[in-house]
């Protein structure tokens, strides 16, 4: 060697390091289920953090055991996220949504060795129990009542000790995506990629984070990454807010009294707090900051925050991008653009991050790279430094080897590099050789105003292959004919996309997530037949 | 392996890549010392990046070799960033401000095998050659007089080619240090370490560049990494103009016709600017984002630029950390703070940037860390994921066991991990045991009207070990004593602080960048005797 800079692994761990020297004092606030309040700052995270990783060694837990867990957000999940990790073990946040069979199988499947989760869930557990195989030890959040509580647990050490060293491509977390087809399938963060992906989200164009940033992270602390805020925080000193009930009501009581001015959650949120305001006669709470991801945000919520003065980003990215890939944020032309034309680019999923590259190949031949024109849809690939490589426990890699990994999403790139989902690479419909798009099909039928629930899937056709049927909920007490959607549908889509059929039903079945299932729609409908 | 996320090499090719892929119409501008403008983008600078890595290789360059250049700041040296690097080649950014016997040592040290030149440094490459050995390919950025011309060495290439691979850990810039005593010592950067600077210098409590950032930096491209913005610039997409004439009355127009919004450069360049305005009678012009460092920005200066509505932030850091350190940026109370509070906050060293952790220690005895309570002064050490561990070529790490780097800084840390300079490790004066800091009395006396420049020296002095003396010139046409000066001082600073004797002088020794030389001063003082 000639010289050069000094060597340092990656490792979460300095984050909470930064976080208690340099903002020991910035405040992490809980509100609980009952409404009772806990406040403890960044210096108390990482005290805490420190006793939990005596508390685990305690316990005989190894470099790269499971640790998992099962809550809601609160400030002991927070520090469940910096013990764990900080004593080389890996992160497990179970969704406690899931479905038995799915939670037998992760639990298992990861080999759990501990579980920390809320009293709340004490049902689960109760059922759980005799299917999960490995874990040996039940520790719960907030009582007592039927394991060792987490505060005695971690109460027992004196914090007087350093963070398990490793290398920075060692695993930290576990998080598995719900899947719509066959089993969970586990992501296993990095510190290394963990790291990355917080300087990254950290940028003025992404989550634009910084010490006056007070942020309420109304997406659950077991589902991807958290969005990636417990790590990006703790970097810039910035205040965290966790609620137990995200009651539209009590989260503007929270807003106000805590001086919250960043909230992040799915579209179902934002639109939950407007209803909430509007029937109120209230204002939107004086946040500045509204990040939001999951799903897309429709345009007229985008446009609603922004005149509300609040600067909207919305994300796109899934688990096994830890999560974020790209971001709709302000262009170099913005200050020059009408309202109309701000909303329409904040409407759209934004642009790749620096660190992740996006591409669409053809859907018959992923052999062939479509053009970034704005036109060409194709299945949606991905590639970057926090990008998913292998699934835990798989055979094989998940990534193709010039690193691609298939998201499954159906997509147009414009020109300067945009991103617009266009659907699900399974749930798009093959028609005469053709694709279509059963989510603009689901988008234009759910702007009439009788529709509660739309979903398109492919019938099988012994002409065009499959043709599209529509399944409709209707909202109670409204009415809407076939026709008339067709009719509406009519106006928005190509001639050649009108559903075949429109079926009205009582109700669409729904994932452990609260997506809608094709899977089990296609079933539903595995017989029915169109007329030719 | 459990599984796991992808494996990428952080090399700083990915961020050519990166901006051209994603912003690659975003312009690069160039304004030249003759008033003439060229522009090229993002796109261009990848390509003709490209083009010089087929032109290095054609010249028989390595891995490793290092390729020079002396220019300032315009589009083709851009290049030479990417293109030098990307050829896994060592960039060596040379200052022509040094002495020739520095010009002589560092091409010589670097083995530098190319040098890339500005016309105007003609009489430099004249003067010079003979004394560099290892040079064998002179290349002149805008003349083909007495040199290949760069447009056309790179223009006999078709960009057609890849950058070379390796490792994160390569190294990719050398970049002397003038160094107050001895030889320069050449600093290394890493591809890792420049790519995690620029992630952390992106941050919105740093330099907070987004995609709408339209760049001046007046810093010269061959000072201490130029803060990091040609690197940082492309990860965001930010437009950069740059200026071979810094006159302020050529930086206003250029900031006007370009719409320039940030503008980075030591405190002179602002008070430059400020005085040229005010001869002028205008306002100062329409940027919103201002940084400097190199020098504490004086209060009035961060006061008027604040009152403009400019985002002032001041960054400590040095060639040995890559640059950015620390930095003044808004506070979580900030909302709460009155313009009194807010100009103090900012017109300190700032916080600690995540990546990089400070502490201070006694003086006399390292081994002691002092507390962080705004009071304790002391040697100020550094350490973190883009400092150095060796200088180029050196036989022992410049950090400690620990990593810990000597700044050659005196320091108080406040309790909320505020940085406050106050003098340099070899500048400060030790008298009867305790410590003067000469920073804090040239400071004061500087603060008179009639003073230009005044510079605070320990002179040996029997009893005390130590006394200062404080050395001034005089503004043409000005007055002031000696006791004027004593009386001015005597307020602001302790009474045995006070200097001894105040001499003025006609002309203060600089060093090649342009500061006090307390090294030359110290000699040129050194058979002065001060009265028992």
């Amino acid at each position: 060697m000639l010289g050069a800079m000094q060597d340092w692994e990656l490792r979460v761990s300095l984050l909470a390091d930064h976080a208690a020297r340099e903002y020991g004092s910035r405040e992490i606030v809980t509100r609980w289920a009952d409404g009772s309040e806990t406040r403890t700052d960044w210096a108390g995270i990482r005290r805490d953090a420190l006793k939990m990783v005596q508390a685990l060694r305690r316990l005989g837990i190894e470099k790269g055991d499971r640790v998992a867990t099962l809550g809601m957000n609160h400030s002991p999940h927070l520090v469940t996220w910096y013990g764990a990790t900080g004593a080389g073990s890996i992160l497990h946040t179970i969704n406690p949504r899931l479905f038995d069979d799915q939670l037998d199988y992760i639990a298992n499947h990861a080999e759990d060795r501990v579980l920390i989760y809320d009293a709340s869930f004490q049902p689960i557990i109760d059922r759980m129990k005799p299917r999960w195989k490995t874990i040996e030890h039940y520790i719960c959040f907030d009582s007592g009542e039927h394991a060792t509580p987490f505060d005695e647990w971690i109460g027992a050490e004196d914090g007087d000790a350093d963070w398990t060293e490793g290398d920075e491509r060692d695993p930290c977390m576990l998080c598995y995506t719900s899947g719509t087809t066959g089993n969970p399938k586990g992501v296993l963060f990095e510190h290394r990629s963990n790291m990355l992906h917080t300087y990254a989200a950290i940028m003025p164009q992404c989550l634009d984070l910084d010490a006056r940033s007070v942020v309420l992270p109304v997406v659950p602390m077991f589902h991807a990454n958290n969005w990636g805020f417990p790590w990006a925080a703790a970097a810039v000193g910035a205040k965290l807010v966790y609620c137990a009930n995200n009651d539209p009501a009590n989260l503007c009581d929270l807003i106000g009294k805590e001086g919250v001015n960043y909230l992040a959650g799915v579209p179902t949120v934002w639109l939950s707090l407007c209803q909430h305001v509007d029937e109120k006669g209230e204002d939107l709470p004086p946040i500045t900051h509204a990040l939001t991801g999951g799903s897309a945000m429709p345009r007229a919520m985008v446009e609603r925050l922004m005149k509300a003065g609040i600067r909207v980003a919305q994300a796109w990215g899934m688990t096994e991008t830890s999560p974020i890939s790209t971001i709709a944020y302000e262009s170099s032309d913005w200050e020059d653009l009408d309202l109309d034309a701000k909303v329409s680019l904040k409407a759209k999923q934004g642009k790749a991050l620096f660190g992740v590259e996006l591409r669409t190949v053809d859907l018959d031949d992923p052999s062939k790279v479509l053009p970034r024109d704005g036109k060409s849809s194709g299945a949606l690939q991905v590639r970057g430094l926090w990008v998913i490589r292998r699934y835990f426990k798989a055979e094989e890699d998940a990534a193709d080897e010039d690193q691609w990994f298939d998201t499954g999403d159906v997509a147009t790139i414009h020109p300067d590099g945009t991103l617009q989902l266009t659907d699900r690479t399974k749930d798009v419909i093959k028609s005469g050789g053709e694709w279509i798009s059963s989510v603009e099909l689901e988008n234009a039928a759910i702007a009439h105003p009788a529709v509660a629930e739309a979903a398109a899937i492919g019938i099988a056709h012994p002409k065009w292959d499959e043709r599209p049927i529509l399944v409709v909920v209707r909202k109670p007490g409204m009415h809407v004919t076939g026709e008339e959607l067709r009719g509406l549908l009519a106006d928005k889509v190509a001639k050649w996309w009108l559903p075949d059929a429109v079926e009205f039903v009582d109700e669409i079945p729904h994932t452990g997530t609260g997506k809608i299932s094709k899977k089990d729609l296609r079933e539903q409908f595995a017989d029915y037949r169109l007329a030719e």
